[in-house]
């Protein structure tokens, strides 16, 4: 437990380094090569086809190997074209007939071929096919100084000086604001940030070899992190793959990197990990899923007034229902209003006072109040993008990002795509006789089929969920008719919370199984249309995903708010689907209240089932899966099972997938707590307390379920960033829709302005129901029921009463109405619109402290610079008493000498 | 003529050199040192206030000043404090009586100290006080080369290396279109990029000593240009003045930057002119003025298609003005509507026949073609900013920006705001008695005066534009008034023309004379709110002119849009204005066509006088009177005025006053493009035939009438585009507003789906007049005119007849029409928006070209250094046969070398 309060990072490194001696001795044969000198920075995995007598003289052989052949290859490979395809590209494509055993040597000889080229870059390679995983191979790589520090430089990496500085604290009334709201949040979500060692920073500048003096190089083994060294691997290892001509061919897989912080890692967990996040979250697993926590943490941190405003508006609706006029009216002992039946024939006429405990319900979620919410939530939403942008700067700042520039990796093809290509090319010869020298390329025409199937299946796929939420009203419209006829009175009086609970029951469980398959369609779509790079990959993906999920998510809420209640028709010429199914209506407090119901449950279903449960569970499943299989295979090393090496129990964990589903299913949850906030204020709650739970068990996940991934630098989140924006949008036009149409205000507002005798609300109801001449019914479709015997009865809609010139026909309070919800839509989004833009436009993107701390870094450089060069003019003024080779004036030219401490200068001054 | 069919840059250098060497023998000194060796890069002035004998033994003087004062003072200057009170800052806060000879004493002194520093930096300065023009002086500054070096390395300036490689000639539909699309508008503007000579490229790399290798130094001085020494210099100036603590006395101004080319470029001008353009904006100005030119070029050539197809959508108008039904019932011969009279008691009624005029000009303007226009034109926009980021980006790579971040410069305070620093801190000082470690800051509070006045002065300016319309409102209804009383026939049928003219006219007179106040105002604000930095008063002062000058331009527009028309009541009960004058209605056809006639004059009349004549008349007449000034202080140089020195004439021109007068002209023609342009579609016509003129003369201005101004480097146009964003966005709300309020569209719709009898627009006229008894006239309102006795007449107007119920109450057709106009806004603005959204979505925002080239360059570079290193390794493997004294494995670590040409290689191989 004392662990809990350790929370300084010395402490942590402490921490550290108690630990891994005691796990040395164990494990250190895995982080290390043979030497246990040279540190493991990146595993490579192959699968071994047979494990035949061949394979035991690997070690000496492989690193023999004849360099005549490899080098020819490179050259080939350095001219950017591809071989003549004889020799080698027809086995793999052209003839598929040739044996097992020329088709392993190929791929042993590519292997062999694409490991000489990381020797080639000065990488050092060692190999372990010897080990207690049978069929995998593993090649472990260490990257020597000379090519981290020249690969550091072309990366241009950021890297820290020895020249330190204080960092100015921030003194304003927001920062002081944000210190507290920090002190006051902390515990809920583990910052990725370090809020303590803030006051010194370490001067970063672009790392480059001639400038080596800058930097504190007395550590070199600590100088470039572990992830730092797996990353650079990692850019060396795919930049040669694309380069040579096999990529497709890639023999390798990289598997995981391992060191001591993993190991450490890996060994605790649970609340203690919460702690060490905010130190080791970035150092660990780079910047990208650095700022993925960081945009959790925040977006976590800015529920917490959200959902506070929506609890206190919450409360506000319940401690303002017993002065709600038009409730009051309904529930009032007096009223006698009768109203038409809700269905044809079995239901008889009903007294409005019957529906008193529905109206008192949908105060709760239809009252001034959550207009007001609605325009607090889209400001917050605002408010969230922007303070996201800052936090993004700031933390671009402190992980030494400010210059870099993305899309570095990501350029190479893909190697389903170069395969493609390949293929293509090869067909095209085939045809020419020619060998082609340009380069092809998939055109939109080769692409064609593919996006076809895309667009149709896309169209198919949001068919299906449309019918099966059509499938569900059906559902409820014929239930509701059945349990209506029956005569048992409890069903009878049951029947609405029946059918919406069971219906609401259905509807999650549909988007909960449809959600997976949507992930796999999207995949498969993507794959179908072989995109170019990694990064278009994802971004296909991201796009095609999100659509499917949100229309899944939203269609039935969609129903519900905009669209249920409205096609319903008025009593004696009612809608009919199916010429027998009259349209569900709303109960009488309007829909928002079954909105709510609807949007509750299927928020509350998804994240509890989808995201904690599915989220952690599958995970493991596999885990035990894949374990399970490799044991069954191999069953007789059970007992050497304690002894893996490091590398391989990591290869049995679940490789790192990516964060595709993390934020995908965030941003989901934005979408409920945005798009009909008007409707469920403790949506906010609700998604606050997911998250708690969520950023632990993520945070879980990705230490102790998934292989480390590679540290991959980004300085923003990208494409998530523009679908937060679009959801937010979206979020202002639908919000304005749900108060307009789905609630009453506007209708009480207008009744208030335009029609109220005395300016109240005493006589609303009473506007809002027109009149009805029983008589009118079609014939066979008036009530059953004996008892109630009628002249008029009473129905919601504005349509002229049976007594006048054009009997139920729209009337004038119709339109006033449409036109005044017409016009509260236009003035809700922009007026929401323009306070968003000015929030976006006070707020500035870059915080003060920032960019003043980037402004005295540049100064501070500058002045280093200059003052090397003031100590260098000295050295030369005492080298050269009085006057040398040139004439020099009062203020010499400053002499540009090698910079390196420890050895002696050497000048050239006529070198200018 | 010859010159006009020379485009190629080898000409243009041809034409160069053949102009420099006769000019030389006239101005060599004016662009040398009096050694005639070093160039001057940079030039200050300073006022000489006394021509005392005392100056006339300067030159040795002062070079030779006594250097321990001066170190001193920079040594407190240093620690970033202001030194102790009492010796200088007194004469300057404190007490104003000192003699004038101490003021110019301590001026000379601070002078020299900045000097001093300048020289300190290794900069070399030469003076010329002995110059023809009294009262100032000269300082002639050159940078040497070492100096340009290191600040060119600091600067992180991208230069060209040796490495050329080839371009790819972008091959698809696209770029074909583009080249077409070049040709034909070629001749219009002047194009800044020059598409010739793209063929092949030097790499750029970021200048650094250490790799000077990499580039081209064999020709010093031409390696860094006259504007790219010219800004080396400013920027060294301005950090030099900023760190000095008499920043605020700064005594020197910067004039100008001279050299070949400007005296080239001074030398020819007119159509040739047009011609250099396209080489030599860059060169000569610098980015920030080349991205202003590329900017107004594009959106010449983006108003091409606009103004096409409002010619089109016109021309629709005009083809299609016979078949309008309404415009014929209105003028078929049998029409025999009585309508009621447009004045009070003078006006008589009148026939809606008299009205047909009218009905067929505005269905030129009203008419379905304009909604396609207006939705047209708010996706050009779109477009627009979207090539526009397109054109930057690709303006960026071709200048070797890409890697360069800006407020590098612009962060230093200005003099104003270190002043005032420094007088509160004095004051502060003088209270407390003590010495202030701090540096202070100028507080919100302290602000607040300037604030208030802001606010107030903003408002009130407003608020006089707002008078103004008002104004011209009242002259146009009681000039109307009088008019329709004089018993003159052709006066009397006049009234309309001869009003409206007057009235657009005054308005125009208006708008140009509070144009240049509110310049004024705006300026003085700004001043008043001491911004800190000299981008931050930049952006307030555009901030402010921006909206006082926007305010200015369509607040008579918005009222002839909106308001015209609508605040009339209905006969019988009119709104009166100071109880006497009835609010003026629109002709029949709606106030579309009056707002069409508002916008014309106004944007033709604002383009005509303001930018063109005023733009150049202006700077003519100012350097017209600097000159007779100096001249009547000086005549008797009279006859060596031919002789000056290059500096001194240039000193004669108007200084540089910055872009942003240039950009607002643009961006406010830009909102009469965009803004109401579903009232008038020939406004891009307008506007580009403008823009031809325009662009010929801004060129002409910038090159013969201003000073050289010293070339800023700039990546994009910073505010200008978040403004032109904002207005496109507005531009789509106003024009729904202007589609479904002004116009009679969606009455015509709604008539045409709801109310006719037969789906045709028949009938439509008489639908929209309501009917008046009248007999219901206030007394003493109703007509004099004995001639006409009729029992009803009728007005434009949805509401009852006198027959119904409820007499002239608006009525049901009224909602309807209303519901359906806010439909239409709703569905207009969202549909609009998304299809921006879309376009910008679709459209990348780095073209494909530019991407492949950039990541071309990267792996070129990357090659280059790998290279390099590959032949360091050779060399070292020659210089040690077999293993030295370190082990070397396969592949060696890759040593590090001084990578100097010419120079013997000197390697530390145990640095590693």
């Amino acid at each position: 437990m004392i662990i809990k309060y350790i929370s300084t990072f010395s402490a942590v490194i402490y921490l550290l380094n108690c630990l891994t001696p005691e796990e040395n001795t164990g494990c250190q044969h895995g982080l290390y090569f043979q030497d246990g000198e040279r540190r493991v920075d990146y595993i490579l995995t192959y699968h071994i086809k047979k494990p035949s007598s061949s394979r035991s003289n690997r070690q000496s052989s492989r690193f023999t190997d004849n360099a005549f052949t490899r080098s020819l290859r490179r050259g080939t490979a350095r001219l950017g074209r591809a071989p003549p395809p004889q020799p080698r590209g027809d086995p793999e494509v052209a003839s598929q007939d040739h044996s097992m055993d020329y088709h392993v040597d190929d791929k042993r000889l590519h292997r062999e071929e694409f490991e000489g080229n990381l020797r080639d870059m000065g990488i050092e390679l060692e190999k372990d096919e010897d080990t207690k995983t049978p069929g995998v191979g593993f090649v472990k790589i260490h990257a020597p100084w000379h090519v981290l520090c020249r690969e550091a430089e072309f990366m241009k990496l950021k890297m820290p000086t020895k020249k330190v500085y204080e960092m100015k604290q921030s003194t304003g009334v927001g920062a002081k604001i944000n210190t507290l709201v920090n002190k006051v949040t902390e515990p809920l979500y583990p910052n990725v940030e370090d809020n303590r060692t803030h006051n010194v920073k370490h001067l970063s500048y672009m790392f480059s070899r001639e400038k080596q003096h800058l930097f504190d190089l007395s550590d070199r083994d600590s100088f470039f992190d572990s992830k730092t060294r797996a990353s650079i691997v990692s850019v060396i290892v795919s930049s040669r793959s694309s380069r040579t001509v096999d990529w497709s061919l890639r023999p390798l897989r990289p598997l995981i990197t391992v060191d001591h912080l993993s190991l450490f890692m890996r060994t605790i967990s649970g609340m203690c990990l919460l702690l060490l996040y905010r130190f080791l979250c970035r150092k660990y697993f780079g910047e990208k899923i650095g700022l993925y926590f960081a945009w959790l943490g925040l977006y976590t941190q800015m529920l917490i007034p959200a959902s506070l405003v929506g609890v206190i508006v919450f409360l506000y609706g319940c401690a303002t229902v017993d002065d709600n006029i038009p409730s009051m009216e309904i529930c009032h002992p007096k009223n006698n209003i009768t109203m038409c039946p809700l269905c044809d024939r079995a239901c008889s006429y009903w007294k409005l006072k019957e529906a008193c405990g529905t109206a008192r319900a949908s105060h709760l979620f239809d009252n001034p109040a959550t207009v007001f919410f609605s325009i607090f939530m889209a400001l917050w939403a605002a408010m969230f993008m922007e303070h996201w942008k800052r936090r993004q700067m700031r933390l671009n700042y402190e992980w030494d990002l400010t210059g870099f520039e993305e899309e570095e990796v990501s350029d190479h093809p893909r190697a389903e795509y170069e395969l493609r290509v390949m293929q293509k090319s090869l067909k095209k010869e085939h045809k020419t006789q020619k060998v082609l020298i340009e380069k092809e390329k998939l055109t939109c025409r080769d692409r064609l089929p593919a996006y076809m199937t895309n667009v149709v299946m896309m169209l198919l796929m949001i068919g299906v969920t449309f019918a099966i939420v059509f499938g569900v009203i059906l559902y409820r419209i014929s239930t509701k008719t059945a349990l209506h006829m029956s005569n048992n009175p409890t069903t009878r009086s049951n029947v609405r919370l029946t059918v919406k609970t069971t219906a609401a029951i259905i509807n999650l469980v549909v988007i909960l199984i449809l959600d997976e398959v949507y992930g796999a369609v999207a995949r498969w779509l993507t794959v179908l249309e072989v995109p170019k790079t990694d990064k278009s990959f994802e971004e296909r993906l991201i796009f095609k995903t999100f659509i499917l999920k949100f229309v899944n998510a939203f269609t039935p809420i969609i129903y519900i708010a905009f669209f249920r209640g409205r096609l319903v028709g008025r009593p004696g010429s009612y809608l009919y689907v199916f010429e027998s199914y009259r349209m569900e209506e709303c109960a009488h407090g309007g829909c928002l209240m079954e909105l709510c119901i609807q949007l509750s449950i299927t928020m509350l279903g998804k994240q509890l089932i989808q995201n904690n449960l599915f989220e952690i569970g599958i995970p493991k499943l596999k885990k035990l899966i894949r374990y399970i299989k490799s044991k069954r295979r191999s069953f007789q090393e059970e007992e050497r099972e304690k002894k893996l090496q490091r590398y391989e129990t990591d290869h049995f964990l679940e490789p790192f997938a990516g964060l595709t589903p993390e934020y995908m299913e965030m941003i989901i949850q934005f979408g409920f707590v945005t798009l009909f906030v008007a409707s469920f204020p403790l949506a906010p709650l609700f998604a606050l307390l997911n998250n708690i739970i969520e950023i632990r068990l993520d945070a879980k996940k990705f230490v102790a379920e998934l292989r480390r991934p590679v540290a991959a630098r980004a300085k923003d989140i990208g494409i998530w960033y523009n679908l937060l924006r679009a959801v937010a949008k979206v979020a202002v036009i639908i919000n304005a829709f749900v108060i307009s149409f789905t609630s009453d205000f506007i209708p009480r507002l207008v009744y208030q302005y335009m029609y109220s005798p005395d300016g109240s609300m005493h006589g609303f109801v009473n506007h809002t129901l027109s009149y009805f001449n029983v008589s009118n019914f079609q014939d066979g479709k008036e009530p059953m029921d004996p008892q109630h015997q009628v002249e008029m009865c009473r129905y919601k809609d504005y349509r002229e009463p049976p007594w006048s010139n054009t009997p139920y026909v729209i009337s004038k309070e119709f339109w006033a109405v449409l036109a005044a919800r017409l016009a509260f839509v236009i003035v809700f989004q922009n007026v929401v619109m323009l306070m968003s833009d000015i929030v976006d436009w006070l707020i500035p993107d870059i915080p003060k402290d920032i960019s003043l701390q980037i402004h005295k870094e540049k100064i501070l450089m500058v002045e280093l610079f200059m003052k090397e060069e003031q100590g260098k003019i000295q050295f030369i003024d005492s080298m050269m008493p009085c006057g040398g080779k040139e004439k020099r004036n009062n203020h010499a030219p400053i002499a540009r000498s090698r910079s390196i401490p420890h050895t002696h200068s050497h000048t050239h001054a006529n070198n200018f």
